[in-house]
């Protein structure tokens, strides 16, 4: 979003903001402490969406009473590797990392572990629990449904979030190998910034209102819809779509949550759907112990072997060659660490706004 | 492949023929039978590529001792849910199933298992294992590695196999969701037809030896390389790529088998990779037991909502609205139960070549 002003702040000022209006809206410390947490990681990695940027949803649903602060987050089905937990309508930065650290401690017992969630909300970026499972030498794997955006390849309507998939594999000399994807073909953000530029968008991005793919953003926002991974059949969209059921079916349908086009908005502005057939949105998170299957150093210095192979790959004329997935979110998270993370003025004014309602400042 | 002609046989005949082959070859019999199984599932589900078309590969790799007719499969490592086996070079239609078997005994002990298979063949249709699992009212997942055959977003090399990923969910009225994808555009399968044709081929399919976006068909086959999912960076191919390394990962580096571009060949017109970094190729079965999480009977009711909820999504144009994956392939073997299995000529007259080799009758 370089076309737009930006305001620099430290990360620690963004961790330090969001974690006292956490607390002023009645979340408990600790778990302030943790939504803000999961916010700078969104923020550090460049993944600007799911950051300060959601700031003011979180702010509004909680003020309003359609997110409770104290949930009390409860298994409510369990065998030795799997478990379903209810997230009591909390966070789903509070539920998220409680039900993956579930999932992680039930795979340190079992080899592994898979918890579905109902119940909860929006859980910031997927990488975040991956990164966490990583730091106990674990696989870890993370999915949540959201808000209708996405076609199913052949449909004209809104009716899939765009249910991305994360998965992290550790490296030992290397750097880890970080998968974060949403199962669409493009973010909606840039649609925002093609609108905001007035640009045309590439073909394969999404339709208008009567399924027509297009190339304005505008026709994406007024009633049409994302597409997704693959754009059309001849190019897999198929493909994409049956991804995004994928990741639905293990978040929601198995967890009891609202699935599809009934998942409730993470807004104010979005509708509210008509028909409820779960609670809440869901998420899936799984852990395998690596030494569950091999000698865990001998599986990072085949990971180390992989990368610098992968690397080493003949580039396509007019590219650097191949990145390792991950690649382009450290070297965001080094840069923003040491410069501090750009912030849009739209969302700095979003920012200010909860400053000026809660009394807690910004700088 | 309507373009060739075929002659048509019934299943009864292919499963048939196909288990005297291992037979003949010296597999043992419930081996033999358990491989033409998983054959002629392809076959009867409309994947032509991997039934009949590939037994006169199984039987030149059989004839000339590079894949073992009796493998010791054995377990390596296992935990509660987590498990490593060693196909002792056996075909992967042999090793596939038993380590299935393996994951689902698990799960229906611990709730979930995950078995990662080194030093494999090709084990046919990944759709086949989740089948399997769905006789057990178990949510199934197969993954698998291949031949290098895709290059990485940016790259102009073969470097990953078409490395596919299935998982299916059972229905209570409705017929089962049956997911059962490549991590690749387009099948290599359609690039034949359309050189065969003199077509071209639509942008985002594969690039030529320079790694350049090619729509001649004869590029890819001369050197080139297919795309992954998603084509170029703008429509997501990094996300189509991020995938294929997930595959390689868990059935390769986890396993100990080779990944990426050392996959042994399962051809004998495919080169041997210069290197070595593990033992045969890898598969990866998971299976999760639904009563592990939510109540077996709501979850099918559910699914079956879901089903007629994304049947009911208002159509694109020219379309007659979405799919439900698994329709093809269910459509397909409806039919070909009834009036036989077409066989295009090419491979009719491996299938005589065999039979003419061996004395097995193909009528």
């Amino acid at each position: 979003m370089a076309d737009l002003e930006a305001t620099v702040f430290r990360i620690e000022t963004l961790h330090e903001f969001s974690t006292r209006v956490f607390l002023h809206l009645g979340v408990p410390k600790n778990d302030a402490t943790q939504a803000a947490d999961v916010l700078a990681c969104a923020d550090l990695r460049g993944i600007d969406s799911h950051g300060v940027a959601r700031l003011h949803s979180y702010f509004d649903m909680l003020s309003l009473g359609r997110i409770n602060p104290t949930p009390q987050i409860k298994l409510v089905c369990s065998t030795l590797s799997t478990a379903t937990v209810d997230g009591d309508n909390g966070l789903g930065l509070v539920v998220g990392p409680q039900a993956n650290r579930i999932a992680m401690d039930m795979a340190e017992k079992s080899g592994s572990g898979w918890v579905s969630v109902r119940n909860t909300n929006h859980f910031g970026i997927a990488g975040y629990y991956v990164l966490e499972a990583l730091e106990r030498d674990l696989i870890g794997w993370a999915m949540t449904n959201s808000t209708k955006m996405v076609t199913p390849l052949w449909g004209a309507e809104r009716m899939l979030g765009t249910n991305p998939i994360s998965i992290a594999f550790p490296g030992k000399e290397e750097p880890p190998i970080v998968i974060d994807m949403a199962t669409c073909a493009v973010a909606y953000g840039k649609i925002e910034m093609a609108r905001r530029r007035g640009d045309a968008i590439p073909y394969g991005w999404g339709i208008d209102s009567e399924g027509r793919v297009t190339t304005n953003p505008d026709d994406i926002v007024a009633g049409g819809a994302l597409l997704p991974l693959g754009s059309d059949r001849e190019r897999g969209g198929h493909k994409g779509y049956a991804l995004a059921i994928l990741v639905d079916i293990l978040s929601c349908v198995l967890s009891g949550a609202n699935w599809g086009p009934f998942a409730p908005p993470f807004a104010l502005r979005h509708e509210i759907p008509q028909r409820s057939v779960g609670k809440g949105i869901g998420h899936f998170f799984g852990a395998i112990r690596i030494d569950g299957f091999i000698e865990v150093d001998s599986f990072k210095r085949q990971v180390d072997d992989y990368i610098r192979v992968f690397r080493a790959t003949k580039p396509a004329p007019g590219t650097t060659g191949p990145l390792i997935p991950g690649d382009p979110e450290r070297q965001a998270e080094q840069l923003r660490r040491e410069k501090g993370v750009p912030v849009i003025s739209p969302i700095v004014e979003d920012l200010r706004d909860i400053s000026a309602k809660t009394g807690i400042p910004l700088d």
